[in-house]
């Protein structure tokens, strides 16, 4: 009995992993599309959201029948309720996809981000990429030490918000309100996904450790 | 059995209204502080955010239990699982209101608000506690028709966000980069706390009727 559950809790894992890298693909085609005002791959990106929430309900459905057929406790119990937890989080971070890529498709035949602060955004952009990366692989291997090494990219990230907020107030910003105003909110997106990916990576550590990082809930 | 599961369950929805209560006074007091330049009040919301935490552990503790204790199935076990998103979504609520006493916090001596976008942020905090209060009443009574209603409510903060945009993008918007910024931000908040209030509501439909409202994952 229990070794049927563990075979169906693996793969509950793997069907994260697998979301996880669809996230990855919408996190760094949105940001290619912000980049290169690309409205058909911002479109793309915008209608491929659903198929991250048919694979949400997927796991959802997967997750309950482990619930209900198999009535675990104890650890086995947080785990698959961290299993729905992590799903949660991973939808989210498509949904915050999606909104850097309306961004993307409202400045369309222009690109949203002003010559300067571009390099703040494409280092958003890249970390944020890198980090969902990262946990695709943290949720396979249920790596630990990974998972506790992604707590810096999102150090990482929130100096490079501090930064586009310097560049944006500075006296010489010279590209108007509309811009600084979708700067401030991509930067709050990227910062979201962020603060998911470290939420994923901590509940691997849960899973694995039974500790809950405190920052877990951040 | 199923007589002391119910019981306990129904006390997990005190405790969630409970919750709901703080989270209200959160909003409140935060949006209190933004619109008046009220340090020591934002200071409160941003320290008593704690307790909102811990009342979220209380309650994930009892649904853990219910379900370790109780190994419920079908409905009640979705009911119980739904119980663990609402309080996550009521404790998001509160950092949502955090975020906006510190900005509040930020521009104290002065205010983040400029006179001619003041009604509609006032309108948004209004609209924001008034649902946060709606939802309250929604899990004590598990009032579906009111969280049908709670939908309109939500299409006003749109509209109002809508507006926020037009006011700072206008071409007479005298108060720079640094005021349009904090506008863009807190529309946002309050759209987040919104949207959550929503979902916790469209969870209530779901655990009363057993259908789930589309926009629950909006």
């Amino acid at each position: 009995m229990r070794d049927v559950f563990h075979e169906q809790l693996e793969s509950v894992f793997v069907d994260l992993a697998g979301i996880c890298g669809r996230v990855e693909l919408a996190v760094g085609d949105a940001s290619r599309a912000l980049l290169t005002g690309d409205a058909e791959l911002a479109e793309r990106v915008i209608s491929g959201d659903v198929e991250i929430d048919r694979a949400r309900e997927e796991v959802e459905e997967s997750a309950f029948q482990l619930l209900s057929l198999q009535a675990p406790v104890a650890r086995d119990l947080r785990t698959v309720v961290a299993a729905l937890r992590m799903v949660s989080e991973l939808e989210r971070m498509g949904d915050l996809s999606v909104h850097v890529a309306k961004i993307a498709r409202l400045r369309v035949p222009g690109i949203a981000v002003p010559e300067e602060v571009r390099p703040t955004i494409e280092q958003m952009a890249t970390v944020a990429e890198d980090m969902v990366r990262r946990v695709a692989e943290i949720i396979i291997r249920r790596d630990v030490a990974a998972a506790i090494a992604l707590g810096r990219a999102d150090e990482e990230m929130d100096q490079l918000r501090r930064r586009s907020f310097t560049e944006l107030l500075a006296e010489d910003w010279g590209h108007g309100v509309e811009a600084a105003v979708d700067i401030a909110l991509l930067g709050r997106y990227y910062e979201r996904i962020a603060d998911h990916a470290v939420s994923v990576a901590n509940r691997v550590v849960f899973v694995v450790t039974g500790d809950n990082p405190t920052s877990v809930t951040a």
